[in-house]
Protein backbone atom coordinates (compact mmCIF):
# COMPACT_ATOMS: atom_id res chain seq x y z
CA UNK A 1 0.00 0.00 0.00
CA UNK A 2 1.40 3.69 -0.35
CA UNK A 3 2.07 5.89 2.23
CA UNK A 4 -0.57 8.04 3.46
CA UNK A 5 0.45 11.32 3.93
CA UNK A 6 -1.53 14.23 5.60
CA UNK A 7 -0.63 17.68 4.54
CA UNK A 8 -1.53 20.65 6.58
CA UNK A 9 -0.20 24.24 6.96
CA UNK A 10 -1.26 27.45 9.10
CA UNK A 11 -2.01 29.84 6.06
CA UNK A 12 -5.01 28.55 5.52
CA UNK A 13 -6.48 25.85 2.65
CA UNK A 14 -6.35 28.81 0.34
CA UNK A 15 -2.72 29.79 0.22
CA UNK A 16 -0.42 28.74 -2.75
CA UNK A 17 2.39 26.97 -0.37
CA UNK A 18 0.00 23.99 0.49
CA UNK A 19 -0.90 23.59 -2.99
CA UNK A 20 3.16 23.47 -3.60
CA UNK A 21 3.13 21.05 -0.79
CA UNK A 22 0.46 18.74 -2.31
CA UNK A 23 1.95 18.21 -5.40
CA UNK A 24 5.36 17.17 -4.02
CA UNK A 25 3.35 14.73 -1.90
CA UNK A 26 1.41 13.42 -4.70
CA UNK A 27 4.46 11.97 -6.49
CA UNK A 28 5.23 9.51 -3.01
CA UNK A 29 1.47 8.09 -1.91
CA UNK A 30 -1.86 9.30 -0.84
CA UNK A 31 -2.61 12.41 0.03
CA UNK A 32 -5.29 13.74 2.73
CA UNK A 33 -5.50 17.23 3.13
CA UNK A 34 -6.76 18.86 6.12
CA UNK A 35 -5.98 22.93 6.68
CA UNK A 36 -7.59 25.62 8.18
CA UNK A 37 -10.38 27.32 6.74
CA UNK A 38 -8.80 30.91 7.55
CA UNK A 39 -5.16 32.15 8.14
CA UNK A 40 -3.91 30.75 11.94
CA UNK A 41 -0.44 32.18 11.66
CA UNK A 42 1.38 32.58 15.42
CA UNK A 43 -1.20 30.43 16.69
CA UNK A 44 1.50 28.29 18.23
CA UNK A 45 0.39 24.83 19.82
CA UNK A 46 -3.28 26.22 21.02
CA UNK A 47 -6.04 24.21 20.62
CA UNK A 48 -10.16 24.66 20.60
CA UNK A 49 -11.47 23.87 23.84
CA UNK A 50 -14.37 26.38 24.07
CA UNK A 51 -16.08 26.13 20.71
CA UNK A 52 -16.95 23.28 18.79
CA UNK A 53 -15.00 22.63 15.50
CA UNK A 54 -16.30 22.45 11.97
CA UNK A 55 -15.19 20.34 8.94
CA UNK A 56 -16.20 20.44 5.58
CA UNK A 57 -14.82 18.27 2.59
CA UNK A 58 -14.13 20.53 -0.32
CA UNK A 59 -13.15 20.13 -3.59
CA UNK A 60 -9.91 22.26 -4.05
CA UNK A 61 -7.15 20.05 -5.25
CA UNK A 62 -8.16 17.80 -7.79
CA UNK A 63 -8.11 13.82 -6.47
CA UNK A 64 -6.63 14.70 -3.84
CA UNK A 65 -9.10 14.07 -0.85
CA UNK A 66 -9.28 17.53 0.94
CA UNK A 67 -10.98 19.07 4.40
CA UNK A 68 -11.01 22.71 5.85
CA UNK A 69 -11.39 22.76 9.58
CA UNK A 70 -12.27 25.37 11.17
CA UNK A 71 -9.76 25.47 14.24
CA UNK A 72 -5.93 25.84 14.63
CA UNK A 73 -3.54 23.61 12.67
CA UNK A 74 -3.11 21.44 15.72
CA UNK A 75 -7.12 20.83 15.62
CA UNK A 76 -6.72 19.92 11.88
CA UNK A 77 -3.90 17.05 12.50
CA UNK A 78 -6.76 15.63 16.05
CA UNK A 79 -9.16 16.22 13.32
CA UNK A 80 -7.37 14.02 10.81
CA UNK A 81 -5.96 11.52 12.80
CA UNK A 82 -9.20 10.70 15.38
CA UNK A 83 -12.23 11.96 12.69
CA UNK A 84 -11.06 10.75 9.51
CA UNK A 85 -8.28 8.09 9.42
CA UNK A 86 -8.81 6.48 12.82
CA UNK A 87 -7.04 3.10 13.11
CA UNK A 88 -4.94 3.66 9.21
CA UNK A 89 -1.13 4.34 10.61
CA UNK A 90 -0.64 8.04 9.39
CA UNK A 91 2.59 7.50 7.24
CA UNK A 92 4.26 11.35 7.08
CA UNK A 93 2.90 14.27 8.42
CA UNK A 94 4.12 17.48 6.33
CA UNK A 95 3.22 21.10 7.10
CA UNK A 96 3.75 24.33 4.85
CA UNK A 97 5.01 25.10 2.52
CA UNK A 98 4.59 28.37 4.85
CA UNK A 99 4.97 31.90 3.53
CA UNK A 100 8.25 32.97 5.90
CA UNK A 101 10.70 31.72 8.08
CA UNK A 102 10.02 29.25 11.08
CA UNK A 103 13.58 29.09 11.77
CA UNK A 104 15.29 29.84 15.35
CA UNK A 105 12.61 30.56 18.05
CA UNK A 106 9.83 31.15 15.46
CA UNK A 107 9.04 27.27 15.78
CA UNK A 108 7.26 27.58 19.04
CA UNK A 109 5.14 30.74 17.82
CA UNK A 110 4.44 28.60 14.31
CA UNK A 111 1.12 27.06 13.72
CA UNK A 112 3.08 25.27 10.98
CA UNK A 113 5.25 23.72 13.09
CA UNK A 114 3.12 23.07 15.91
CA UNK A 115 0.88 20.86 13.56
CA UNK A 116 4.73 19.19 13.14
CA UNK A 117 5.05 18.56 16.45
CA UNK A 118 1.27 17.54 17.23
CA UNK A 119 2.06 15.06 14.48
CA UNK A 120 5.30 13.85 16.32
CA UNK A 121 3.38 13.60 20.04
CA UNK A 122 0.82 11.43 17.74
CA UNK A 123 3.89 8.83 17.03
CA UNK A 124 3.92 10.31 13.22
CA UNK A 125 7.17 11.62 11.56
CA UNK A 126 7.05 14.94 10.27
CA UNK A 127 8.05 17.74 8.74
CA UNK A 128 7.30 21.80 8.11
CA UNK A 129 8.72 23.47 5.46
CA UNK A 130 9.05 27.23 4.92
CA UNK A 131 10.27 29.69 2.62
CA UNK A 132 11.45 32.94 3.16
CA UNK A 133 9.44 34.75 1.64
CA UNK A 134 6.01 36.42 2.65
CA UNK A 135 4.68 36.84 -0.10
CA UNK A 136 1.40 35.19 -1.14
CA UNK A 137 3.08 35.12 -4.73
CA UNK A 138 6.14 33.49 -4.07
CA UNK A 139 8.15 31.19 -6.04
CA UNK A 140 7.97 27.74 -4.49
CA UNK A 141 10.21 25.66 -6.98
CA UNK A 142 13.50 25.80 -5.34
CA UNK A 143 11.34 24.61 -1.98
CA UNK A 144 9.61 21.89 -3.71
CA UNK A 145 12.82 20.25 -5.51
CA UNK A 146 14.18 20.36 -1.90
CA UNK A 147 11.01 19.35 0.17
CA UNK A 148 10.44 16.80 -2.49
CA UNK A 149 14.41 15.30 -1.93
CA UNK A 150 13.93 15.50 1.99
CA UNK A 151 10.80 13.23 1.74
CA UNK A 152 12.30 11.23 -0.68
CA UNK A 153 15.00 10.55 1.33
CA UNK A 154 12.48 10.03 5.29
CA UNK A 155 10.41 8.28 3.42
CA UNK A 156 13.37 5.66 2.36
CA UNK A 157 15.37 5.62 5.56
CA UNK A 158 12.76 6.14 7.93
CA UNK A 159 12.69 8.52 10.98
CA UNK A 160 12.13 8.10 14.91
CA UNK A 161 8.63 8.80 14.86
CA UNK A 162 8.70 11.12 18.14
CA UNK A 163 10.82 13.34 15.62
CA UNK A 164 10.12 16.57 13.87
CA UNK A 165 12.45 18.31 11.20
CA UNK A 166 11.88 22.22 10.81
CA UNK A 167 12.91 22.96 7.21
CA UNK A 168 13.71 26.46 6.44
CA UNK A 169 14.85 27.07 2.45
CA UNK A 170 16.26 30.52 1.33
CA UNK A 171 14.60 32.86 -0.59
CA UNK A 172 17.02 32.03 -3.72
CA UNK A 173 16.57 30.78 -7.13
CA UNK A 174 17.67 27.02 -6.83
CA UNK A 175 20.70 27.44 -8.83
CA UNK A 176 22.20 29.58 -5.87
CA UNK A 177 21.46 27.01 -2.65
CA UNK A 178 24.45 25.56 -1.64
CA UNK A 179 22.38 22.46 -0.58
CA UNK A 180 21.00 21.69 3.15
CA UNK A 181 22.40 21.20 6.24
CA UNK A 182 21.35 19.45 9.90
CA UNK A 183 21.52 21.97 12.48
CA UNK A 184 20.44 23.32 15.67
CA UNK A 185 18.14 25.38 16.67
CA UNK A 186 19.75 29.47 16.99
CA UNK A 187 19.01 31.46 19.83
CA UNK A 188 17.18 34.44 18.77
CA UNK A 189 14.35 36.47 20.51
CA UNK A 190 11.93 38.95 19.13
CA UNK A 191 12.75 42.86 20.39
CA UNK A 192 8.87 43.58 20.43
CA UNK A 193 7.39 47.43 19.84
CA UNK A 194 3.67 47.70 20.50
CA UNK A 195 2.29 50.05 18.28
CA UNK A 196 -0.12 52.89 20.34
CA UNK A 197 -3.16 53.69 18.88
CA UNK A 198 -6.72 54.33 19.95
CA UNK A 199 -9.82 53.00 18.33
CA UNK A 200 -12.93 55.38 16.66
CA UNK A 201 -13.98 55.35 20.17
CA UNK A 202 -11.54 56.78 21.83
CA UNK A 203 -9.99 53.38 23.87
CA UNK A 204 -6.26 52.96 23.77
CA UNK A 205 -4.87 49.69 21.79
CA UNK A 206 -2.00 48.37 20.65
CA UNK A 207 -0.90 46.02 18.06
CA UNK A 208 2.25 44.09 17.91
CA UNK A 209 4.72 44.16 15.81
CA UNK A 210 8.64 43.57 16.65
CA UNK A 211 11.98 42.47 14.93
CA UNK A 212 13.73 39.13 14.98
CA UNK A 213 17.37 39.45 16.38
CA UNK A 214 19.53 36.89 17.19
CA UNK A 215 22.73 36.76 19.01
CA UNK A 216 23.76 33.67 18.76
CA UNK A 217 26.99 33.57 16.64
CA UNK A 218 27.07 29.33 15.92
CA UNK A 219 27.79 27.85 12.48
CA UNK A 220 25.86 25.14 13.48
CA UNK A 221 22.78 26.86 13.49
CA UNK A 222 19.60 27.25 11.22
CA UNK A 223 20.25 31.13 11.25
CA UNK A 224 24.00 30.77 9.82
CA UNK A 225 22.82 28.16 7.47
CA UNK A 226 20.13 30.49 5.86
CA UNK A 227 22.34 33.01 5.70
CA UNK A 228 24.97 31.18 4.30
CA UNK A 229 22.64 30.05 1.02
CA UNK A 230 21.59 26.66 2.71
CA UNK A 231 18.39 25.40 3.24
CA UNK A 232 18.32 24.69 7.46
CA UNK A 233 17.01 21.19 8.17
CA UNK A 234 16.74 21.28 12.83
CA UNK A 235 15.42 18.07 14.02
CA UNK A 236 13.39 18.83 16.92
CA UNK A 237 11.21 17.16 19.29
CA UNK A 238 8.42 17.70 21.66
CA UNK A 239 10.26 16.49 24.68
CA UNK A 240 10.97 20.00 26.64
CA UNK A 241 13.23 18.76 29.60
CA UNK A 242 16.30 20.56 29.95
CA UNK A 243 18.28 17.41 30.76
CA UNK A 244 21.55 19.24 31.36
CA UNK A 245 20.02 20.99 34.18
CA UNK A 246 18.31 18.28 36.17
CA UNK A 247 21.91 18.09 38.21
CA UNK A 248 21.86 21.47 39.03
CA UNK A 249 18.44 21.39 40.50
CA UNK A 250 18.89 19.58 42.92
CA UNK A 251 18.16 21.93 45.02
CA UNK A 252 14.61 22.07 45.06
CA UNK A 253 14.07 17.77 45.23
CA UNK A 254 12.73 18.71 48.70
CA UNK B 1 15.95 47.35 45.22
CA UNK B 2 13.26 43.85 45.75
CA UNK B 3 13.09 41.57 43.09
CA UNK B 4 10.76 42.53 40.64
CA UNK B 5 8.06 39.55 39.85
CA UNK B 6 5.77 38.94 37.28
CA UNK B 7 2.64 36.81 37.25
CA UNK B 8 0.69 35.25 35.11
CA UNK B 9 -1.81 32.84 34.13
CA UNK B 10 -3.94 31.56 31.88
CA UNK B 11 -7.00 31.08 33.58
CA UNK B 12 -7.69 34.59 33.62
CA UNK B 13 -7.28 37.54 36.10
CA UNK B 14 -10.34 36.50 38.16
CA UNK B 15 -9.12 33.10 38.59
CA UNK B 16 -8.71 32.19 42.36
CA UNK B 17 -5.48 30.08 41.34
CA UNK B 18 -3.76 33.89 40.56
CA UNK B 19 -5.00 35.32 43.89
CA UNK B 20 -3.06 32.20 45.70
CA UNK B 21 0.19 32.82 43.34
CA UNK B 22 0.14 36.69 43.99
CA UNK B 23 -0.49 35.97 47.62
CA UNK B 24 2.76 33.81 47.85
CA UNK B 25 5.05 36.32 45.77
CA UNK B 26 4.50 39.60 47.36
CA UNK B 27 6.42 38.09 50.27
CA UNK B 28 9.42 38.17 47.96
CA UNK B 29 9.25 41.31 46.13
CA UNK B 30 7.55 43.93 44.05
CA UNK B 31 4.81 42.34 42.26
CA UNK B 32 3.41 43.49 38.73
CA UNK B 33 0.26 41.48 37.36
CA UNK B 34 -0.86 41.02 33.77
CA UNK B 35 -2.97 38.32 33.08
CA UNK B 36 -6.00 37.58 30.13
CA UNK B 37 -9.22 39.52 30.64
CA UNK B 38 -10.61 35.60 30.03
CA UNK B 39 -9.92 31.88 30.10
CA UNK B 40 -7.17 31.25 27.61
CA UNK B 41 -6.70 27.40 28.33
CA UNK B 42 -5.16 25.47 25.58
CA UNK B 43 -3.71 28.45 23.93
CA UNK B 44 -0.47 26.90 24.16
CA UNK B 45 2.08 29.23 22.59
CA UNK B 46 -0.26 31.65 20.11
CA UNK B 47 0.04 35.13 20.03
CA UNK B 48 -2.03 37.93 18.83
CA UNK B 49 -0.99 39.47 15.52
CA UNK B 50 -4.09 39.52 13.39
CA UNK B 51 -5.92 41.27 16.28
CA UNK B 52 -5.33 44.63 18.13
CA UNK B 53 -4.89 44.07 22.01
CA UNK B 54 -6.20 46.09 24.67
CA UNK B 55 -4.16 46.19 28.31
CA UNK B 56 -6.53 47.87 31.20
CA UNK B 57 -5.15 48.86 34.30
CA UNK B 58 -7.67 46.81 37.20
CA UNK B 59 -8.11 47.36 40.59
CA UNK B 60 -8.66 43.66 41.76
CA UNK B 61 -5.69 43.10 43.95
CA UNK B 62 -4.93 45.38 46.80
CA UNK B 63 -1.99 47.28 46.68
CA UNK B 64 -0.48 45.14 43.51
CA UNK B 65 0.21 46.77 40.22
CA UNK B 66 -2.25 44.77 37.93
CA UNK B 67 -3.40 45.07 34.14
CA UNK B 68 -5.94 42.58 32.88
CA UNK B 69 -4.87 41.89 28.86
CA UNK B 70 -7.32 40.99 26.02
CA UNK B 71 -4.48 38.74 24.11
CA UNK B 72 -3.15 35.23 25.09
CA UNK B 73 -1.00 34.13 27.93
CA UNK B 74 2.35 35.00 25.91
CA UNK B 75 0.66 38.11 25.02
CA UNK B 76 0.69 39.53 28.07
CA UNK B 77 4.14 38.44 28.89
CA UNK B 78 5.21 40.36 26.11
CA UNK B 79 2.91 43.47 27.21
CA UNK B 80 4.43 43.34 30.42
CA UNK B 81 8.15 43.42 29.18
CA UNK B 82 7.80 45.66 26.55
CA UNK B 83 4.72 48.33 27.13
CA UNK B 84 5.06 48.01 31.33
CA UNK B 85 8.01 47.48 32.07
CA UNK B 86 10.23 48.59 29.38
CA UNK B 87 14.52 49.03 30.84
CA UNK B 88 14.18 47.93 34.28
CA UNK B 89 14.98 44.03 34.67
CA UNK B 90 11.89 40.98 35.55
CA UNK B 91 13.96 39.05 38.19
CA UNK B 92 11.50 36.11 37.79
CA UNK B 93 8.02 35.22 35.99
CA UNK B 94 5.59 33.25 37.68
CA UNK B 95 2.50 31.83 36.22
CA UNK B 96 -0.79 30.11 37.20
CA UNK B 97 -0.99 28.70 40.19
CA UNK B 98 -3.37 26.57 37.31
CA UNK B 99 -6.47 25.04 37.83
CA UNK B 100 -5.35 21.32 36.63
CA UNK B 101 -2.38 19.46 35.62
CA UNK B 102 0.12 20.76 32.91
CA UNK B 103 2.64 17.53 33.10
CA UNK B 104 4.05 15.54 31.07
CA UNK B 105 2.65 16.71 27.16
CA UNK B 106 0.20 19.02 28.73
CA UNK B 107 3.19 21.77 29.01
CA UNK B 108 3.10 22.18 25.32
CA UNK B 109 -0.99 23.22 25.00
CA UNK B 110 -0.68 25.25 28.36
CA UNK B 111 -1.37 28.67 28.20
CA UNK B 112 0.40 28.74 31.63
CA UNK B 113 3.97 27.05 30.96
CA UNK B 114 3.92 29.04 27.76
CA UNK B 115 3.64 32.37 29.32
CA UNK B 116 6.52 30.94 31.39
CA UNK B 117 8.47 29.46 28.15
CA UNK B 118 7.87 32.98 26.88
CA UNK B 119 9.67 35.12 29.78
CA UNK B 120 12.57 32.30 29.36
CA UNK B 121 12.74 33.16 25.60
CA UNK B 122 13.42 36.48 26.92
CA UNK B 123 15.89 35.71 29.34
CA UNK B 124 13.50 36.14 32.05
CA UNK B 125 13.62 32.94 34.81
CA UNK B 126 10.05 31.64 34.94
CA UNK B 127 8.09 29.23 37.01
CA UNK B 128 5.16 27.45 36.09
CA UNK B 129 2.80 26.26 38.96
CA UNK B 130 -0.46 23.98 38.42
CA UNK B 131 -2.85 22.37 40.82
CA UNK B 132 -4.20 18.84 40.03
CA UNK B 133 -7.80 19.84 40.69
CA UNK B 134 -9.88 21.74 38.05
CA UNK B 135 -12.24 22.88 40.24
CA UNK B 136 -13.21 26.92 40.44
CA UNK B 137 -12.89 26.28 44.56
CA UNK B 138 -9.75 24.05 44.89
CA UNK B 139 -8.03 24.26 48.12
CA UNK B 140 -4.46 25.78 46.78
CA UNK B 141 -2.98 26.17 50.27
CA UNK B 142 -0.92 22.67 49.76
CA UNK B 143 0.50 24.16 46.23
CA UNK B 144 1.19 27.64 48.16
CA UNK B 145 3.54 26.10 50.77
CA UNK B 146 5.78 24.70 48.04
CA UNK B 147 5.54 27.41 45.59
CA UNK B 148 6.55 29.73 48.41
CA UNK B 149 9.90 27.71 49.00
CA UNK B 150 10.61 26.92 45.38
CA UNK B 151 10.08 30.44 45.03
CA UNK B 152 12.27 31.27 47.87
CA UNK B 153 15.62 28.67 46.99
CA UNK B 154 15.04 30.06 43.26
CA UNK B 155 16.01 33.36 43.82
CA UNK B 156 18.10 32.67 46.42
CA UNK B 157 20.08 30.26 44.25
CA UNK B 158 19.24 31.36 40.50
CA UNK B 159 18.48 29.58 37.62
CA UNK B 160 19.56 29.63 34.15
CA UNK B 161 18.34 32.82 32.81
CA UNK B 162 16.87 30.47 29.97
CA UNK B 163 15.50 27.87 32.11
CA UNK B 164 11.08 27.41 33.16
CA UNK B 165 10.53 25.08 35.54
CA UNK B 166 7.40 23.52 35.11
CA UNK B 167 5.86 22.41 38.62
CA UNK B 168 3.06 20.49 39.45
CA UNK B 169 1.39 19.91 42.66
CA UNK B 170 -0.76 16.70 43.35
CA UNK B 171 -4.39 16.98 44.69
CA UNK B 172 -3.61 16.30 48.37
CA UNK B 173 -3.73 17.85 51.52
CA UNK B 174 -0.54 19.29 52.52
CA UNK B 175 0.54 16.74 55.46
CA UNK B 176 -0.07 13.79 52.58
CA UNK B 177 2.12 15.53 50.16
CA UNK B 178 5.80 13.50 50.71
CA UNK B 179 8.53 16.34 49.56
CA UNK B 180 9.35 17.58 46.01
CA UNK B 181 10.95 15.57 42.90
CA UNK B 182 12.95 17.16 39.86
CA UNK B 183 11.73 15.11 37.47
CA UNK B 184 11.78 14.55 33.13
CA UNK B 185 8.70 15.14 31.24
CA UNK B 186 6.82 11.69 30.77
CA UNK B 187 6.25 10.76 27.26
CA UNK B 188 2.49 10.34 26.92
CA UNK B 189 -0.34 11.90 24.78
CA UNK B 190 -4.23 12.54 24.34
CA UNK B 191 -6.29 9.84 23.37
CA UNK B 192 -8.60 12.23 21.61
CA UNK B 193 -12.40 11.44 21.04
CA UNK B 194 -14.21 14.55 18.85
CA UNK B 195 -18.07 14.41 19.95
CA UNK B 196 -20.04 14.82 17.07
CA UNK B 197 -23.19 16.86 16.61
CA UNK B 198 -25.32 18.96 14.66
CA UNK B 199 -26.28 22.80 15.30
CA UNK B 200 -29.99 23.90 15.65
CA UNK B 201 -29.99 24.75 11.61
CA UNK B 202 -28.57 21.00 10.80
CA UNK B 203 -24.63 21.40 10.42
CA UNK B 204 -22.19 19.17 11.50
CA UNK B 205 -19.71 20.23 14.10
CA UNK B 206 -17.17 18.34 16.17
CA UNK B 207 -16.05 19.12 20.16
CA UNK B 208 -12.93 17.74 21.38
CA UNK B 209 -12.93 15.64 23.92
CA UNK B 210 -10.29 12.82 25.31
CA UNK B 211 -8.38 11.16 27.54
CA UNK B 212 -4.70 11.11 28.93
CA UNK B 213 -2.37 8.40 28.40
CA UNK B 214 0.87 7.91 29.25
CA UNK B 215 3.03 4.47 28.74
CA UNK B 216 5.69 5.90 29.69
CA UNK B 217 6.62 3.91 32.98
CA UNK B 218 9.69 5.80 34.27
CA UNK B 219 10.17 6.21 37.63
CA UNK B 220 12.20 9.62 36.70
CA UNK B 221 8.89 11.07 35.20
CA UNK B 222 6.55 13.80 36.48
CA UNK B 223 3.32 11.42 36.17
CA UNK B 224 5.39 8.77 38.43
CA UNK B 225 6.17 11.46 41.04
CA UNK B 226 2.22 13.06 41.11
CA UNK B 227 0.99 9.68 41.34
CA UNK B 228 3.51 8.70 44.20
CA UNK B 229 2.18 12.14 45.87
CA UNK B 230 5.63 14.00 45.36
CA UNK B 231 5.36 17.28 43.55
CA UNK B 232 6.81 17.27 40.74
CA UNK B 233 9.37 20.03 39.07
CA UNK B 234 10.73 19.21 35.05
CA UNK B 235 13.20 22.00 34.46
CA UNK B 236 12.42 22.60 30.65
CA UNK B 237 13.33 24.69 27.75
CA UNK B 238 12.43 26.45 24.83
CA UNK B 239 15.47 24.96 22.90
CA UNK B 240 13.70 22.17 20.54
CA UNK B 241 17.16 20.52 18.97
CA UNK B 242 17.08 16.84 19.13
CA UNK B 243 20.31 17.02 19.98
CA UNK B 244 21.13 13.30 19.61
CA UNK B 245 19.09 13.01 16.15
CA UNK B 246 21.17 15.19 14.79
CA UNK B 247 24.10 12.25 13.39
CA UNK B 248 21.49 10.12 13.05
CA UNK B 249 19.97 12.99 10.52
CA UNK B 250 23.32 13.84 8.29
CA UNK B 251 21.90 12.14 5.18
CA UNK B 252 20.10 14.88 4.70
CA UNK B 253 22.93 16.79 4.56
CA UNK B 254 23.10 17.60 0.05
Amino acid sequence: MKPLILVTNDDGIGASGIRALIEVAQQFGEVLVVAPDSPQSGQGHAITLEHPLRLYKVNIFEGIDSYECSGTPVDCVKMAKHVLVKDRKIDLCISGINHGSNSSINIIYSGTMSAAMEASIEKIPSIGFSLLDYHMGADFSAAKHYATEIIKLVLERGMQNTLLLNVNIPKLPLSEIKGSRICRQAEGHWAEEFIPNTDPTGRPYYWLSGKFTCADAGEDTDIWALENGYVSIVPSMHDLTAYAAIPMMKYLDL
